[in-house]
């Protein structure tokens, strides 16, 4: 397996205290050997969250959890391991699941009911989560304000870098801070949202108002990117609201008031997960797709997907050639209303083809120069009507072939 | 390019001459150098023709030629050439395709409707007709009835050996044969048919029966494989009845005189769609997965096609690893009615996972050997039903990666 950092990464932010959260890492020798696998988060009592997860039919048992603990509305604590994701683990998986929060409860002085759980690693395998809980008092003990790095290390898989980002935004005359961290980088085709993703803020916001702005912000951003079309059993997003800022008092339905919020943080979200297709496994390049004249916006989507997850596509990008009839096989087959004779097709910003047909003499060389980037944007035009979508993929390369060739061993 | 044969290759079969055809390659400098890339295929009057194409939106423009001029169920000449697919070529592929049927149609002496035609290769550049038509008398006053190893290489692209095809069958009292070729390597994952394959038998039959009896084959054969996922522009099945076995009259809605033909047509189709996925590129296993126990056949078929189409599956068993679990994501990611408590998992016919967990101590030597081995079998039992579904496929591996990130160059 290659451990090289991607070319495409980026730097992590400055990470500054958020009130009300303490956080940390610790080697809980879950799977890995001679690094960080656990992560505790502790938040100020009141607390609001809310959540969005994988559509598997197969869902790990910290997102059955989850999703019945999301119900009250109120989180004091979030747990999670890497290593093994706890997925098809049966009865054992849910006792797993049970133990942790109940362990973790026991410490921050909290119902097990308020501590949200996730984990990510190898599927299948039974949780020791005897190791888990026995390293949670050491760990809790450790908190401090500043453990967002290690928080954000602490989660990784196969990721070659650590995930996070920081926004700000006013409620009213105060302003409040956004900042998450994630994890993602093979199994990346999200279908509600994208493995795991921790995001806080200090703002006061009541669940329903969080749920409905983390809802949208996921849809236009995690569920906008593919790295292999592969759906993970264990996808989290979850949005805590620790309430320590001053500012007026949110209503259940959000509204106005939250206009710069919900900005803020489908900027954050949408940076996490290009941050995450950039950690692609593999990936060499960051590949942005915009389908316009589609019939409506789920076509355009449906269309841009299509080109999103082709093989063909993702290795001519790898190989830097501008091979625009994979781009044309990869619309047919999107099963979408598209006509071959009103279809064009752009990378980076030169029609190669118009109206059905190649640009008689369109000059390849500043296409070639483009691909050559870490970065390729490709445009395709349906010229049917006025649904448009954007989603983000990565080339497939031999990279993807070392890791995913022999990751259990 | 990797140019060595597929490790999972089969011989090609004697291919004896079959009444009423006559056949041959050339080599018309199309693209390809040093290689024969033009086939004519004469067939005696009187045939009839059946064809299933690709439900790709952008088609190619021998696929819209065929389509028109398969609805007078006649044929009198297929010819095919290798290296350009005449597709997403505007006007100017449908001028090729109307040149390359007429000029056949002289030498042959019938409409150019009689025609059957197809292309395969790079997509979206303009077929350079004249050097096909100026091939077709030279091709055309050497065809024999023993042009068929020919006929089988000169169609070929990525492939790495020629495939063919041979079955008898009885209709009444008399034995007709069923003989085909086909080829294909990547953009494989068809919706009707893949990529190109002719078939030809002596038998004759109404144009009705034949188009019936193709229809079925095909969905029980190509359109049950995938390669990558990528649905060809391309795709097209061809069936020619010779009618020169002498045997009582079909009618035209077949019935149950063809059944015995059915079988054996069935048999051949599949025989050459396998011989498509061995061929796929960089394949290096050949890999079954049968569902059971779905809510119907389709959902059965769809949950199947998620499995062969995952990336991470395909990976895992290039690397000879037994990772149920992503065998347990794919079915998840389906968008199937599916159970995780109820779901059972196999490979190699040992089962691993039972009712939703690992089965407790399972031996994973036998599973470990059998992955070794060129061909892999994968079980999945959903348990909600009677609905089942095989599909075939091969691994991923890095001959994929190098095939295609330097196709055009």
């Amino acid at each position: 397996m290659t451990s090289s950092v991607s070319p495409l990464a980026v730097d992590l932010p400055t990470l500054a205290p958020l009130a009300g959260v303490r956080l940390g890492a610790i080697a809980a020798g879950i799977r890995y050997q001679g690094r960080t696998d656990l992560v505790l988060a502790e938040l100020a009592p009141g607390t609001t969250v809310a959540g969005v997860f994988t559509r598997s039919k197969c869902p790990g048992a910290p997102v059955d959890w989850c999703r019945a603990a999301l119900k009250g509305g109120r989180a004091r604590a979030l747990v999670v391991n890497a290593g093994n994701a706890n997925v098809f683990t049966g009865r054992a998986g849910a006792e797993a699941t049970k133990a942790s929060a109940a362990a973790a409860a026991k410490l921050v002085g909290c119902k097990p009911r308020e501590v949200m759980l996730a984990s990510t690693g190898v599927i299948g395998e039974v949780l020791p989560h005897d190791r888990l809980t026995a390293a949670l008092p050491g760990l809790h003990a450790a908190l401090t304000k500043d453990g967002w790095e290690a928080a954000a290390r602490g989660i990784m898989t196969t990721d070659t870098f650590p995930k996070a980002a920081v926004r700000t935004a006013r409620i009213g005359n105060a302003e409040v801070t956004i900042q998450g961290f994630c994890k993602g980088s093979g199994m990346i085709a999200p279908d509600m949202a994208t493995m795991l993703c921790f995001v806080f803020t200090d703002a006061k916001l009541p669940a329903p108002a969080l749920q409905a702005v983390l809802r949208k912000g996921v849809a236009a951003s995690f569920n906008c990117t593919t790295v292999d079309s592969d759906t993970s059993t264990s996808d989290t997003v979850l949005l805590f609201a620790t309430g320590q800022a001053k500012h007026k008092h949110v209503p259940a339905d959000g509204g106005p008031m939250l206009r710069g919020f919900r900005a803020a943080l489908a900027d954050l979200l949408l940076d996490l997960a290009l941050q995450v297709i950039r950690d692609g496994e593999g990936a060499k390049k960051l590949v942005r797709i915009d389908v316009t004249g589609a019939v409506s916006a789920g076509s355009a989507k449906r269309v841009a997907m299509a080109v999103a997850n082709s093989p063909l596509v993702k290795t001519a990008i790898a190989g830097e050639d501008a091979n625009w009839g994979r781009i044309v096989a990869a619309v047919g087959k999107a099963g979408e209303p598209a006509d071959r004779d009103t279809l064009s097709i752009a990378i980076g910003g030169v029609w190669m083809a118009r109206d059905g047909a190649v640009v008689p003499g369109y000059d390849e060389a500043p296409v070639v120069e483009h691909m050559k980037g870490p970065e390729v944007r490709i445009a395709v035009d349906l010229a049917l009507g006025h649904g448009r979508a954007t989603v983000w993929t990565c080339d497939l390369t031999h990279g993807y072939i070392d890791i995913n060739g022999s990751y259990r061993s």
